[in-house]
């Protein structure tokens, strides 16, 4: 693979691309509309990431550092990175892009925390994510996944 | 319909009336774990909420009040339910058992935020549940929606 990951733009390029995604919602809406009522430039940056291949964008995901004073997943507590919506186009699956992406998002070098659907547990525990001990009160029914870079472990509650 | 929403019971009855419902994960099998383990007593309280018809479970929910600390998204700030997981059983469906679950959340007087898929956007709308302006650091790709008791707006940042 020559492809690379790469940050991505906000313009109408990149929300049009958006619309071939299964996970689309209020986040989505929400930057058309800065994007139309010029809240934002055209070409701002975004917190999506993705590949493209030629002229099409096949996958993206969303990755967003969380300073260390919310840390309630790491021991020592530290910035770490949310990572939502990771979702490669249908035809483009099981080539390896889900997992280059995942590697792009590790190469920061700080925990991953991501909240997946559960049916994608499998693709998640290949890369190396281990579940949380569950703590009704900051997990509140979600399934966090979190990823631990050497010299980090869970943090007690 | 003279059946009515409780309080469940953390039990192998209700563990087992749990794995009928599509959204099952971390947070019930933490339940089960801490059944086996003697970590929690036998008919503990849970934050579940359901409906009974005869022996069986045909609707349930969480409920969670979070302090008024936490409040990120009501004017004036304030103790707030977080509800999630409310799932009625196929062939309960479009009966108003959900209604009546979300009835039974807003009886508490408190202003909601739930956090549903987006396919079920009409229903909430029905209930009175509206969207909030988009926040990232907040809301991370969530699609939140609240109810506003009367006098509650929404907080701005």
């Amino acid at each position: 693979m020559e492809c690379k990951v790469e940050s991505l733009s906000i313009n109408y390029k990149t929300l049009e691309e958006f619309t071939k995604f299964r996970e689309i919602g209020l986040q989505e809406l929400s930057m058309m509309d800065e994007l139309e009522t010029n809240m934002v430039e055209n070409d701002s940056e975004s917190p999506f990431y993705g590949i493209y291949l030629g002229n099409k964008l096949i996958a993206r995901m969303n990755i967003y550092r969380r300073d260390a004073r919310f840390d309630r997943y790491f021991e020592p507590a530290q910035d770490y990175l949310e990572l939502w919506k990771l979702e490669v186009l249908p035809g483009y699956q099981k080539k390896g892009y889900g997992a280059q992406m995942v590697q792009f998002a590790k190469s920061f070098g700080v925990p991953i925390k991501t909240n997946p659907r559960v049916q994608s547990h499998n693709f998640w525990e290949k890369m190396g994510f281990e579940k949380v001990t569950y703590d009704m009160e900051r997990d509140l029914g979600e399934n966090p996944l979190v990823w631990y870079p050497d010299g980090v472990t869970e943090q007690k509650h």
